[in-house]
């Protein structure tokens, strides 16, 4: 059986009637005045696409339901006085909006048009339907050129004077459809059929086809989804809300989709068909009129749509038709609405007694929990804006400003007194900090989610679009190019970092508040997560902002960020360099007292929060400068020549610097710099002490590849942290921990399990090892594994739980074998990822760290981790 | 009891005794005339070392055994009429040679110098011994400056007149000793110790501290020795070979040390202590010349070192005395030899009935077999030459030549017409590979064992020296500097690739031939080893090479190095910048005719031996041009800008080319290379089959990282295969597998293998991924790790058996279970490394591959393997 009875369908049969199939199964099973029709299945647009043969085996079933369908209705299809006409949709699992294609009024042809005229005594309103079936099937079915019928219809007017289609006469409609028909035979070199049982064919077969249209596959893409799904076709009696002036129709959502409120939200025309409101020539009354014009009509669709919505749980987005004041629900499905709207639906449903917590917290979609929080476009403002170019949405929030090409330019726009600075580059570098700090976006060409930009925008809640590589930048001319626009340094563009979506122009933006029902969310939330939330945190402003969005602690705190200001890279690269011990000393002293601020700064806001804090990571020679100007400061003040300078630069290059000389490799060759970090936190958790605050400092050595090499580097911490201890009379407690990254130390967690406090996951180096994938270099390459099917997501972005999540999991078992009191947790992008985090509750981490503005996501994504693994 | 009297010693106690001390009591057990003495066992050195106060401990058991042994040599040590005279020598487990200190003539003071001039008669014996002890001990034991007192000897040679030592009479050597004892005085502040017993407690206390001496961890190092073995510490009754012209020392080994023959090889000088052979101050006579002046001590000490060659069942390297007549042999130990005596020993041995061919193999140092198949050094050539800079011996042989400092001066000097021509680089990249093929020997600053520089040249067979450090190269100038050396473009300096030396000037080098000895030795070898032993091969002459020494099929065919020609790689370039399908379809279709006539060679000398065929590996902007030049001419060709194609060329750079857009990603990105190498493989086999060789080709896709990658890349290989067999009419066997080179594919192998007819471990890529170690950048920080202790082997040399073997390992037996008879293999660096080998023979792989050149030790070590585990 391949065709279903919209009365022998329900609600859960989406995959093989597809959403609107399911949902107008359903809503005909609660005797909603829904048109009749049947669905034809999914399995039967796959075997079509698989084998086109496959029609001939469905004909007849279709043949038999309109057959059933013209004993229900009382009508006939194609002939006689009382004709059936049918509307054929698409309807796929997933919604795919304006994806797929749809074919209205499909019974009418010479025969039948008579009829319903004198049925309907409506003759204009017949016309106009089989005029626009011929031109519907023409665009839809066959992809003729829309226009060559919309020229006929405009030469006509123009000739007629006209304005407006209502203005056509019977005779002008008459002649309107002769002069279709021929237009159709000339392009086709066949009549136009008058047969309506072959066009329904063909419509049925255009609908399974275009599940392969470019537009399709490539919005799946986006949307991650399946192509293995295929789509249903609905196939259902036509009903009219242009018959007259006593009809209508309109879209409704049973909430407002943008704030949440529980208010029907939705607008309607009368005296119109569906596609009439799409395509926006006359402007739509509000529902709201809907009240006044037609109150019993209104107040029906009101019941109809609370109905709907404690029937399926959730607020819901209709279609509905009003036939001569009849009215009919065309459509219902779940309404796609606001990060904002989604969260106080849910808690308002829950209030209401319609879900309950576990099902609001189930509903609301983690990923997008972040978008509360980040400046947004104003609304108002947004409309009438289309985007250029579309980027991945690398960090959430919305900004505008003035393009600037490089961070030092921006830098001095800054101190000119500019405000509202957009960075655009190719990619950033440690070397532009200062700039992304003062910029209010950034836009590059490459690098993906987890990108040096993408990192530090999201690490300070600022807004960014990663690897849009439509845009071209010229450099010397200072401008960029997409497609024929060019921007040129100082001019305005927006970026919507949620979206990906850049814009050209000043799109106002505004601050996002939490709303009460946000904080009664997330704490249903940390009432029913099993595992630790933790911020990822290098500054003061991140801490707090970690604080204010929920974090348990900090879960990373890289040391080395610290260091991105003139000053300090200075004091960092004299000590890099240092010809001789006495310099080395000195700047390592300096850079001592940097880093003993920091971490009071932290600790001061993190209390007695566990904090932990990561040895020195990046590779040296990321630190040393390009720019000629910072190389002749440098040499000057180390008393060496610019040529040695730059031959030492030189000579620390790296032709893999993240399997270079990084990490704790650091200070096993030069034991100085851990020896200096430790006694920075020694001291700062001293002075946090004398404030009155008890810090735990947890220590993480990073990059680890063995046991010997851990206690190694702790023996040189630990000893480091007994001096400053012993030396300053006052006692800490501290933690030692390990960063488990390479392959390496993953598969011999036993090892090292024992000797450590903790463990942490690095599972973006993890991932880079674990695959050989380079983070930077892999975005080249990514999309073609996609493309082919060879991965489902990128690693960066969502765990790879087959192979490093395989190895994760084995790291956790031989750690807590070999260390049962051992605190485990993960600190990579993922610990900020809805599908990762559900993987880490599962395997039992301790606890995930992400970046503060990730918190709202993880505390979600582990409530919900923890609701199914108990549903489980 | 920390010491041992010879007696009561043996052999088998070297780690107690350290070797010489073990070896005086094997000697003294097989009653050979060996002086009594006792050995203080390294336990008490690492005790001293630990804590000084443990020599409170030592001392009384010291005085015990100097007791015994005054009791046993009827003297009494330090007083009496016949005074005990004792050596104190070192000796620790492994034979450290030149690395720790001797003190000779203890037991002479004022009073014992009298008696023993009465006992002895020869007073100028006496005094001068005294006059040794004295000088010996200051340095020695406390470190004075030598100079000081062999300033005193030659100014009073030169009052006097003299020449030679012998000619101060026994008035000037009193006068000498009074001197030198004033001069001990005036640096230390104190009398020279008349109590013997003092002098001999620092002597052991010196010889223990010189475990720790810098030159001794230096050596230690190098020769990768443990620093927690410690040494022992030898006692002896003194004999005298300068006791008069009855009297003699020497050195002597067995056999032949050079070339292997059966006959004693060494030298004596008569009238003369031990040192005076290593001072070089007198010529010795060659040990046959004792034939003719003691006939009977000759014979009684050949019968002895017959002994002790059965006995060792080694061949012998031993220190000899002869005091008036009576001969006594001081240490045996065994003899260090070139692999080529090596061998002819260890079979001449089996010939005599010594050895069984099991010890034979195990004996010969297989590291070393390559040594016999290279250029080597003139051995009189090489003498009166000092190296002047070390580096890595990072390809074996020998060679000379004249310096240039860049690829193209080689060529242009070799177009030119010069012959033997060294390059010398910071590094080594593809675009030298010209140079490096015309140059005799290479050495970089840059880069490990398995540098580009390293891998090529043992690829060619060609000497390198990589990693050498010291020396300092000016490009502008030409020149490079080492110490106080430079060395000019167009110098001559010589490279010893198996040892790292670096000389300057010409050395003159002669061809090593496989002897019949080698050839029978292999054969046993061969008879012996279990698993298969296959060669890396990318061109005809690495063919020969690989079927000349015993390969049984290609490992390893790299498709990329068939590339590096001038006409190769422009074709190569226009297709990886092709801007339009033309131009690539056109420069793929020549690359295909090249790789088809590439195949074709390696097919003609394989025959029917397997080739397995790896897939283009490196990422394609290695292959693009650097050079001015180059890209003007692939501008012109291609009709593009200079500017568009440098564009071309930085977008494509990676930021970590190692996890880049490389191996099998670049068939799933341009599937077009796939089917090009498919074509071109196919060709060349169905060439191969016209010419009645029945190839079994066997397709590696490479750096997989999953089932359905590995699948979709088979399937492009499978499908072009078929259609040339199709289109030709032709069939032949082929096989497709896969490189496990990605952690992921190694804990997910039990995925792939199903789908593979065999898997080769890339272990160097395996081994960068599991540590995260750059090979190319690790040089930077693994001394430190070697130096901690923390890694005990270059894991690029040697697998790390603990982590990247144990992935190995789990790889195998995951492979196995999905697929029972799939074909495991080698193919990394590793495959050629002695402990890798026997590692990979344990773990039960089908075989190993490695470059033609290290075959020889492959087919020696897999031998070795295999007799260990039969004893296991």
């Amino acid at each position: 059986m391949y065709i279903y009875n919209f009365e022998d369908g329900n609600k859960d049969m989406r995959d093989i009637l597809g959403g609107k199939g399911a949902g107008l199964a359903e809503m005909t099973r609660l005797h909603l005045p829904v048109p009749k029709g049947f669905t034809i299945s999914s399995d039967s647009c796959l075997k079509y696409l698989d084998d086109n043969k496959f029609f001939d085996e469905l004909k007849p079933e279709i043949d038999e339901k309109i057959n059933e369908l013209e004993l229900k209705t009382h009508k006939t299809f194609g002939y006689g006085e009382n004709p059936l006409l049918v509307s054929v949709r698409s309807g796929a699992r997933v919604s795919m909006p304006g994806m797929m294609d749809t074919i209205l009024n499909l019974g009418l042809n010479s025969e039948t048009v008579n009829s319903m005229i004198k049925k309907t005594g409506n003759s204009h309103f017949v016309l106009d339907s089989y005029r626009r079936l011929i031109e519907m099937y023409s665009d839809v079915v066959l992809g003729l050129p829309k226009g060559s019928f919309g020229e006929i219809l405009n030469n006509m007017k123009k000739e007629k004077g006209y304005t407006k289609d209502s203005e056509l006469t019977d005779d002008d409609l008459r002649l309107l459809i002769s002069k279709y028909k021929e237009n159709y035979k000339n392009l086709t070199g066949y009549e136009f059929s008058e047969n309506s049982k072959e066009l329904l064919y063909n419509a049925v077969k255009a609908v399974f086809k275009s599940w392969n249209t470019e537009r399709a596959k490539v919005y799946r893409k986006l949307n991650e989804i399946s192509d293995s799904y295929g789509t249903a076709v609905n196939v259902q009696e036509m009903v009219f809300g242009n018959l007259n002036d006593n009809s209508a129709t309109g879209v409704c959502f049973s909430r407002n989709p943008v704030n949440g409120k529980n208010e029907l939200f939705g607008e309607y025309l009368t005296n119109a068909q569906g596609e009439d409101i799409v395509s926006g020539v006359r402007t739509p009354s509000p529902i709201a009129k809907l009240k006044e014009d037609m109150p019993n009509v209104y107040d029906e669709f009101l019941s109809y749509a609370k109905e709907l919505e404690r029937h399926y749980k959730d607020m819901q987005d209709m279609e509905f038709t009003i036939e001569d004041g009849h009215l009919y629900i065309l459509q219902t499905r779940n309404g796609k609405r606001t990060a904002k709207a989604d969260v106080k639906c849910a808690v308002d449903m829950v209030r209401e007694g319609i879900i309950t917590k576990e099902e609001a917290i189930l509903r609301v979609d983690s990923n997008r929990l972040d978008e509360v929080l980040h400046k947004e476009f104003n609304e108002d403002d947004l409309k009438g804006h289309e985007p250029i170019a579309k980027g991945l949405a690398a960090s959430p929030g919305a900004a505008y400003g003035k393009v600037y090409f490089s961070a030092e330019d921006i830098k001095k726009a800054h101190d000119d007194g500019e405000e509202n600075l957009i960075l655009v580059r190719t990619d950033t570098s440690p070397e532009d900090i200062v700039g992304m700090k003062l910029a209010n976006g950034m836009l590059t060409v490459r690098g993906g989610m987890t990108s040096h930009a993408a990192v530090v925008a999201r690490g300070m809640g600022s807004c960014c679009i990663s690897g849009c590589s439509d845009i071209e930048i010229d450099y010397d001319k200072k401008l960029f190019r997409v497609g024929k626009n060019i921007v040129h340094e100082k001019d305005y563009i927006s970026l919507d970092g949620s979206t990906g979506n850049v814009y050209v122009g000043m799109i106002k933006t505004e601050d996002a508040k939490a709303s009460v029902e946000l904080q009664t969310f997330m704490s249903w939330c940390d009432d029913i997560r099993k595992i630790g939330v933790r911020a990822n945190c290098d500054t003061k402003i991140d801490a707090e902002n970690a604080v204010k969005f929920g974090a348990e602690g900090v879960g990373l705190c890289r040391t080395e960020h610290m260091f991105f200001t003139d000053e300090r890279i200075f004091d960092l690269r004299r000590m890099i360099l240092s010809p001789n011990e006495e310099i080395r000393k000195e700047s390592l002293k300096k850079l001592e007292e940097y880093q003993r601020k920091d971490f009071l700064d932290i600790f001061s806001v993190m209390k007695e929060r566990p904090v932990i804090i990561r040895l020195l990571d990046p590779p040296l020679h990321e630190f040393l400068p390009k720019k000629e100007e910072d190389i002749k400061k440098l040499a000057k003040s180390l008393d060496m020549s610019i040529e040695d300078i730059k031959k030492e630069i030189d000579e620390k290059k790296e032709f893999n610097p993240m399997m270079g000389h990084r990490g704790c490799r650091l200070d096993v060759t030069y034991p100085e710099i851990g020896r200096m970090q430790a006694d920075a936190i020694a001291k700062a958790a001293i002075d946090a002490k004398k404030m009155g605050i008890n810090v735990v400092s947890k220590i993480m050595i990073p990059l680890t590849i063995s046991k010997k090499e851990y206690l190694f580097v702790k023996d040189i911490i630990v000893n480091e942290l007994d001096k400053v201890m012993k030396d300053e009379g006052v006692k800490f407690d501290y933690k030692i921990g390990t960063m488990i990254e390479t392959p390496r130390a993953a598969i011999l967690a036993n090892t090292i399990a024992p000797y450590a406090d903790f463990m942490s996951f690095g599972t973006n180096d993890l991932t880079q090892l674990t695959l050989g994938f380079s983070r930077d270099d892999s975005p080249k390459f990514i999309n073609s594994y996609i493309d082919n099917g060879l991965i489902k997501k990128d690693p960066f972005k969502s765990i790879d739980t087959e192979g490093v999540g395989k190895l994760v999991d084995l790291a956790c078992r031989l750690a807590r074998l070999a260390n049962p009191s051992i605190e485990l947790g993960v600190c990579g992008e993922h610990g900020g990822d809805r599908d990762s985090i559900e993987f880490f509750s599962r395997i039992g981490l301790n606890y995930v760290s992400c970046s503060p503005y990730r918190l709202l996501n993880a505390r979600c994504s582990l409530a919900k981790a923890a609701i199914k693994e108990k549903m489980d």
